[in-house]
Formats: structure tokens, sequence, C-alpha cells
């Protein structure tokens, strides 16, 4: 009896040492972002700490695109934007002859969009209107289960990054909840990112388009209009997450002035704060663009980051490895 | 040791005895509304059960005003506009000529409600827009505080309903997670509902009004616009559990038909659904009121709630007590 306590203490120390002494942010370079991560969560949840936040109070905000996952060459909503015109053309005769669509379908994605904000909002609304939400969930569910990154031929769910993966980890097994605040569409994410990130439906908070409640078929539905209801992008951020969470996030994470007044809202509450910005600098391992970018555009948010404090992250230097295929 | 071990045992027992045996809905009289609320948390949560249901889909959603507070003589939220009208009166000259509030202030309620829909708007709108949300936080916390009921001359916040409040501890002790989608504001709610129904502010889904992020004396602020954003009553309340939870609700309660089609969104889902309608029954104990009555009128979700099976509460005869304070 006492032989085998023994041995079973030392097996559970022997197997337990090395995954204790794991880092949970691998991935990381050691360095100022790194560094600047680990001490905020540790001051925030120390016992004793004259920094404590109780658990409650732990929400942490993240930016999706260019934050969480990849979104170049293009918003990857919009990459499932354009399959759907594909898909929905044989009902449509007459985009043929009706701009953005008539471009799209001769494959000239530039003359689509030299319509502008315009065509890029005639094209969302023809693709993510006129279905109830569970049809719609379901064409989301398909087309993330099967399409392909252009450039990497991978599908989009491993397009994220493997840091800011583990951060989300890192951070939840620290006691924090882990909150989307993205200008995507809120019911285009709500399908995959429990299983892609761990992020349950209702800590999803996105852009909208109205619904309205009807009885089809003899059964009750959510029917999706062809009208915005609310983008979650900008000032739209704070404004969403004030209505859906009912509390100052103490950290938030972006990558772009979309996510500027987010991280600006967040930082200027009382008590230990943290802002981080995911800077693309690597053109090699991923894409490199920042202020002259329209795509994840980043110049307010870049020149405010020093003045705030916000951890900058260059994604060059400070990421291991980028993706959690491959080898970096 | 030993016997102080074995006194330790004895003494647990004889405490854990009755506190296990202890019934956590003791406000309800037995009968088939409280057999019918058991007999559904139990299949859902039984292990092995065939209708069991995962713990992260186990989502609740309670109606606020006539469900888990009361909402006579006028809904609760009403009593703190008109006590707003007063305190601001003094900043507002112009009220003594002016429609509704030049009634309000001579005590004149049903003159000033002779303005129907408009006057109510704008009497809400005068008293819950024109501040931050933090200083609007700070109002409601000092008004919920301090204001008295007008006829039992109770703190509003104890003018919820035992039974319910029983009601929702037993179901979050299954592994449910509790919502309230009122029709109340949102930020109304959010100042008091973890103290006096453990439920946190996330979890609160309400009417709103516009919000603008501004920078105000060198501080970001969520400033309360003078406009509508959202009414969460009637169809607008599946539309809001949508867009707020992403799930749809396996239980629902309410208690008017402003709540009727949360109660046919929820139960039409697959699986096993439960929904609930308090009937206001007691003209004794509370108030007696149903199809004819302006507030919490009740009338096509009665007729409904027998062909859908949904449990109808009578207020007189399967609650033992209504409110936490007196002995009935």
């Amino acid at each position: 009896m006492c032989r085998r306590l023994t041995a079973l203490i030392l097996s559970t120390a022997l197997w337990g040492a090395p995954a204790l002494a794991a880092d949970p942010l691998a991935a990381w370079n050691e360095g100022p972002a790194k560094k600047s991560i680990v001490e905020f969560v540790e001051k925030v949840t120390a016992n004793g700490s004259r920094d404590f936040v109780p658990e409650p109070e732990r929400i942490a905000v993240f930016d999706n695109d260019g934050t969480l996952w990849a979104e170049q060459p293009m918003y990857f909503q919009f990459a499932f934007a354009l399959d759907r015109v594909k898909v929905l053309a044989p009902q449509h005769p007459e985009w043929k002859d009706k701009e953005p669509f008539a471009s799209l379908l001769k494959g000239d994605l530039k003359g689509a969009l030299a319509g502008g904000e315009k065509a890029i909002g005639e094209i969302v609304i023809a693709t993510h209107a006129g279905m109830t939400t569970e049809e719609f969930e379901k064409i989301v569910k398909d087309w993330i289960a099967t399409a392909k990154h252009p450039e990497t031929k991978r599908p989009y769910t491993e397009m994220i990054y493997q840091p800011m993966h583990e951060l989300l980890a890192y951070v939840r097994a620290h006691g924090f909840r882990t909150y989307i605040v993205s200008g995507g569409g809120i019911e285009f994410m709500r399908p995959w990112t429990e299983k892609v990130y761990g992020v349950p439906p209702e800590q999803v908070i996105g852009s909208t388009i109205k619904t309205s409640f009807e009885q089809r078929d003899g059964k009750f539905v959510l029917f999706r209009l062809p009208e915005v209801d609310f983008i979650d992008d900008k000032t739209g951020k704070p404004i969403s997450i004030n209505k859906f969470i009912g509390r100052r996030p103490i950290a938030a994470f972006g990558n772009s002035d979309g996510d500027l007044e987010m991280l600006q809202w967040t930082t200027a509450g009382e008590g230990p704060r943290f802002g981080l910005i995911v800077h693309h600098t690597d053109a090699e391992r991923e894409w490199a663009y920042d202020r002259q970018s329209s795509i994840g555009h980043l110049d307010k948010a870049l020149d405010q980051a020093a003045q705030r404090g916000w951890t900058v992250v260059s994604m060059k230097t400070d990421w291991k490895r980028i993706f959690p295929f491959g080898s970096r």
C-alpha cells in the first residue's frame, strides 16, 4: 500500500513536472510584448496583489480579422460572400447585367469593387439576407468546413494565429472571460468560434442585420432582412461592448484603427488595464501592412499606442510561429 | 482526537440532514405547476436521460416586470421616471407650460398620460438620456436604494416574487444560465439585478437607447442620446435573444402578451422545452389582472398556453407566499 502510494506520488511528480513547466505562451518569443502580457495577468490574478481584479470583472475583448485570424488578401467573410454570389447566380439571371454582380461573375473583382462601399454593401446584403437564421447558420458551417484560403490552400479556420490562440487559453486559465468584438457578422462567426477559439456564441459580438420574427410553414423563425442593423466597428465597438456585456473590459486586443475606440474605452477605465495591437510586420511568414492598407488600416491606433502604453506586437520579432500548421 | 472526529461527523450529519432535505421550491404549493417545473429540470439534467441537455444549452429566459417582480400600480421604471421628473424640474423651467410635464408636476398623472404613448416616450427620454452611462448607473443605484413602493412602502427590490427567486436559484443549481429578457431598460436593470436576482449584467437583455462614444473633459465616455435604439418587447424578445445569446433557450418564463413571442420561439425548438406564464390571480396578496389590464396585458398568451402545453401558474393557488417579506 505504502509502496504503491510512493510510486504514485513519484510518477505524478515525474509526469507533473514537465507539464507544469510547459510554457503556455510557447509561440511567443521572449521579449517585452510577452513580458507585458504575463506581468499584467499575474498582477490582476495574484491573491493579495493591490491590482487584484475579481473574476467576474476579468473581461478581455478581442478583435477577430487580423487579430485572431488573418485578413489578407481579403477579409475572409468577403471571400464567403463572393463564393455565395457564384452559388446564387443561377437564381438571379438579372445579375448578368447588374453591377457589381456582372463583373464578379466574370471574375473581375476589381471592376466589381469600383462601385466602392455601395457595391460591397450590395454584395453583402445579397448573400447574407433572405433566409432564416438557421438556414444561414447551415450555409456558414458548410462553407467554413470546405472553403480554402486562396494562397495557402488551408481551411480558413487554420489561418488563425497560434500565439493568439495560446493567449486566449492562457487568460481563460486565469479566470478571464474572452469575448470576440468584431466588425464581422455576428452570425458569420458564431457557428465556428467555439470550436476554433473556445469562444461560445454568447461571447461573440459583431455586426448585425435586422431580423423579423415570423411564422413560416407553421414554424416560428427569425428571418434575415436586407437591412443593416449595426456596424460593430470603430465607435461601434465600445457601444456594443457596453450593450452586450454591461461591464468595461480590463484588456483589449486589436490590430487596426477599427479597434482604436475599443482600446481607448478599455484602457481608460480605472485600475489595471491592458491594451495590445498586433502589428503585421512579417511579409515572409504572413503579410506586412499598416498605414497605407485599406484592409486592416493601422495608423492612428499605432500612434496612440506609445502615448497610451499599449503593447505593440511585431509579428516578425515577437512571434516564434504564426499559424498552427507548418513549423514557423 | 477520535472522539472529536466522531462528534464532528455527528454534528455534520445532524445539521446536514435537514439542509439536504430542504425543499428548494418551498414557496410553491404542491400541485401541477410545481410538478411540471421539477419534472422538466430533472429530465434535462439526469445523466442517461433521453432528454438530457448539455450545460451550455441550458438557457432559461425570464421576463422581469410581473414575472420576477411586481408591476402594479405602475411599472417600477415608470415610477423612477416620475421621480426623476421632479428632481430635474428646477433645471427645466419650460416644463411648467409643457405637457406631459406640466400635468406631472401638478401631480396629475392621468392628465399627463392623456398624451398616450407619445407622452410616455417624452417622459422616458427626458429622464433616461442626456448623461453618460456611468452617471445613469449612479442615478439608478441611488434611486433603487431609497425609493419605496407607493402601497407597500417597501423598497422595490423587496417587491420580488419569492417563488421565482427560488426558481432562479433552483435551475442555476442544475447548471442553467438564467437571463432576464425584459421590455424594461437594460441599463435600468443591470445596476441591481446581480444583487437582487443573482443575474450578472451580461445576462440582462432589455430595451436600449442609442449611445455615442465621446471624449468629454479628457475622459472617454458613452453618452446616452435621446433616441430609442430597440424596444425589447413582443417580437423584439426572440430577436434580441438571438442577437445577444446566439442560442435558442430551452425554458421561458413570462406573464403577459409581451412575452408571447419569446415563449413561442423558445418552446418551438426541438427537444425538451418549457414555457411558463405567471397569472396574476391574487387580489388579496398581490393584484388580480389579465385580459383587461393595460399593465401586464395577458390575453393571447393565456389562450395559447393550453394549446402549446405551457404551465400557467395561478399566484393564488400555486404560491404559498408571494413576497420575501411578511409571512405569506
